[in-house]
């Protein structure tokens, strides 16, 4: 924005008015950097659309004037996917944040992407109805965002993930087009799926701003167990049985390794005590939601006791309260204790086939000892959706290594064929790694579908691909 | 093929060896033509690679010689979607049909696009695992045709059409680059979702060589009931209903319109008896999948009958046997009697939300029977997603008019915003009514991603877009 920042400014305040156009000072610290504080990066201008209308009166002003345009949400993503590029514009839908419609036939919610996660499942509740996204920045991730990085969380197993809970969508690409497909369909295949295509992309294909999910009936019983196993095949064998017995019911199964789940609690002791003895393989949080609150209890109790029976679960303990139910979720989910002395940190988000997992858990502590000897390395995730994550520690040089430890686990991820960011998006972190997932006729396909739909790449340049 | 016919075929020969490339009257009929007659055309030329690398060979010489080619596999479709241009390469996948590994850690298989869609379903069950994926042209689909449309059935209600079991792809482009990502994730958000755009891009993008597919345990019971609603609202409120008494394990529910019933049990009768008597509104075939067979029967049939106390289910019959569940499938499934009486007739294959189907089908009628007086339209369908079929017929003429009752129809799944493809694909026969379910931004997008993936336009021309 230099010599033609003075026309860009009065084009943009042509579009939203001069108050929804901030500048310099005005721009505040929440525009400019996100949760974790690294990728701080002051945008020279904040626009604030209030319509589908709007934004597409900003892009068109910043294509004209060849601008980069980076969406803005609840700035919790952790790939730096939302920091503006350099004298570009921050284009934030936080005024674009309405439910339009929830239709409790249909089962679905047309909702504009600046709504926060949170509302929107609320809002759904309300009407008997259940978004089952959910992911701890359920507080501050918008729908545009939660989108834009096809979010997963505790639910995939059962629900899938993001892309999967969306049946219309709306977007603005680079040149203003609108393209709006706001349907309600189950079952679409009139044409490319180019919803598909731009679900994931990271603001950086168009610029979602409004969405049909599609809802569920809202479960009426929800039983939670902790169990433990002893070896990571029990584990997996574990996950294929309770399938099959919880008969699709089975909404989580997040696996957490021993020495981490010991690490965690003893953290945690002062608040709560350890639910299950430490000295396990592995501890595994299970979720199922049913219809049956009658009947739900005994059949989710005599499943764990066939596990129990067969050997393949040598630990369990079953909330019979939410407050207990709380308190088993705490484990995996209450990091602040633990972080406190375990920062500074660098964290992975990386899947694969199950299979491969335990191979890719032992070869990355193996390589990880070696290159940064006295490192600390926990592995807990979404084990039923073959999602890992990684927290490491090495002392106050972590940052310093960042670039290095990227690449060992990285390698690794790329001797399993497995994926370099599995639900928390590449952003600006991964996107010189995304060759580690991707064959260079993959990359250069992505490259050819960015050229078309973003000719002068404005859209969220760096991040994806670099 | 005119003048450069001989240079291409030698290169194509050279590619595959001669007796894979099938020309003049050694092309067996087959080849030509797909189940519904309706669409024939010779190719010049029919090609049988046994690998990815020969199918890149042979895109490569198509490429070059500017030539269209047009996957074709086992010719099922009823859109005309695999129908060789005149002029062009027939590229038969029949001989890609292995199916290279069934891993049932992670739950996957990986499968040749020539692999038939039983076989794979076969194989799933000898590992005790279950492919879901399920169409009446089971036995003669290819796992390629199947991706290339994005297939539905019976079951996407609980599992998803084709795209959601589609964890890793290998395609072809246009320019013979090998793109291949066979990868067993099911999270992975490591750059563009290209998978999701070729699913379902009928072959227009790139031809499709291999699959890894999500498995899921196998199923150990199966209740299935047909029951009788008296109105559309009570049956749209049985479906969310059950969605919750049932907990997820609900797989199917397929909707048959009262008059349809009739016509469809009467012809059945010298075979079997109905299951229910006619009279009523709407008749239900349902079906739940689940892991315990000594409990799933009772619990099925309690949340029947909480459906009868409500007065929601008026009648209601369960199949106590293998057989009873056949007859009573063959209520919605055994076509031929009905359809011996009904042509010719043209089929229709839309969706829309559940909100919207009782305006949909009553404005149809309307229009229909004031447009073709004496015409009948029978309705039945996969309401759970939104999906209906129309069987149409007035007399002798119903081809000629073809085109005119498409356009009546597809004017009113406009008005309800729905889809003019569901799961039955665009091919040739709906590319020109494409417009009816998208707007012109969107098919603007849709070919400039055409444009970008296959600029000569070879791959499968005239079909999805016009």
């Amino acid at each position: 924005m230099a010599s033609s920042k003075h026309d860009l400014v009065a084009a943009l305040t042509d579009v939203v008015g001069a108050r929804n156009v901030l500048l310099g000072a005005d721009i505040g610290d929440h525009y400019r950097t996100d949760i974790i504080n690294k990728y701080n990066c002051a945008p020279d201008c904040v626009v604030r659309p209030a319509s589908t209308e709007e934004v597409s009166g900003i892009m068109k002003a910043a294509y004209a004037a060849g601008v980069p345009v980076t969406v803005i949400g609840g700035q919790t993503g952790t790939a730096g996917g939302a920091i503006a590029s350099p004298g570009g514009i921050a284009l934030s839908l936080e005024r674009m944040n309405a439910i339009e419609e929830i239709d409790t036939v249909s089962m679905t919610m047309t909702v504009q992407a600046g709504c926060v996660l949170q509302i929107a499942q609320e809002a759904a509740e309300e009407k008997h109805a259940f978004l089952p996204l959910d992911i701890g920045a359920r507080g501050s991730a918008m729908i545009g965002g939660v989108i834009g990085t096809n979010a997963g969380g505790n639910r995939v197993l059962r629900w899938g993930m993001t892309r999967d809970m969306v049946l219309g969508l709306e977007v603005v690409l680079a040149d203003g087009a609108i393209v709006s497909s706001l349907t309600k369909m189950l079952k679409d295949n009139a044409g490319y799926s180019w919803k598909q295509l731009l679900i994931g992309s990271e603001g950086t294909l168009g610029v979602v701003t409004r969405a049909v999910l599609r809802l569920r009936p809202q479960p009426t019983s929800n039983q939670t167990a902790l169990v433990a196993t002893d070896s990571f095949d029990d584990a997996a064998r574990l996950l294929r049985d309770l399938e099959v017995s919880l008969g699709g019911r089975l909404s989580s199964y997040e696996l957490i390794w021993g020495d981490f789940y010991s690490a965690m609690t003893e953290t945690q002791l002062s608040v709560r005590p350890r639910p299950l003895a430490t000295g396990r393989a592995f501890y595994i949080l299970l979720e199922m939601l049913g219809g049956d609150a009658e009947h739900d209890p005994a059949e989710f109790q005599r499943a764990l006791e066939a596990a129990m029976e067969s050997g393949l679960v040598v630990d369990a303990v079953i909330a019979q309260s939410d407050r207990e139910r709380q308190g088993l979720w705490a484990v995996r989910e209450d990091f602040a204790p633990f972080l406190a002395n375990f920062k500074p940190f660098i964290s992975y988000d990386v899947s694969m086939g199950l299979v491969d997992m335990p191979r890719f858990v032992g070869e990355s502590q193996r390589r990880l000892a070696t290159a940064f000897p006295g490192c600390q390395a926990m592995f807990y995730g979404h084990a039923g959706d073959g999602n890992l994550h990684i927290l490491f520690h090495m002392g106050p040089d972590t940052a310093a290594r960042e670039k290095e430890v990227d690449k060992v686990v990285y390698e690794v991820v790329r001797a399993v064929n497995g994926s370099i960011a599995a639900e928390h998006a590449v952003g600006v972190s991964r996107a010189q790694f995304l060759g580690m997932s991707r064959s260079d006729a993959e990359l250069s396909l992505m490259r050819k579908i960015k050229d078309a739909l973003d000719p002068k790449h404005i859209l969220n340049p760096g991040k994806v691909l670099t």
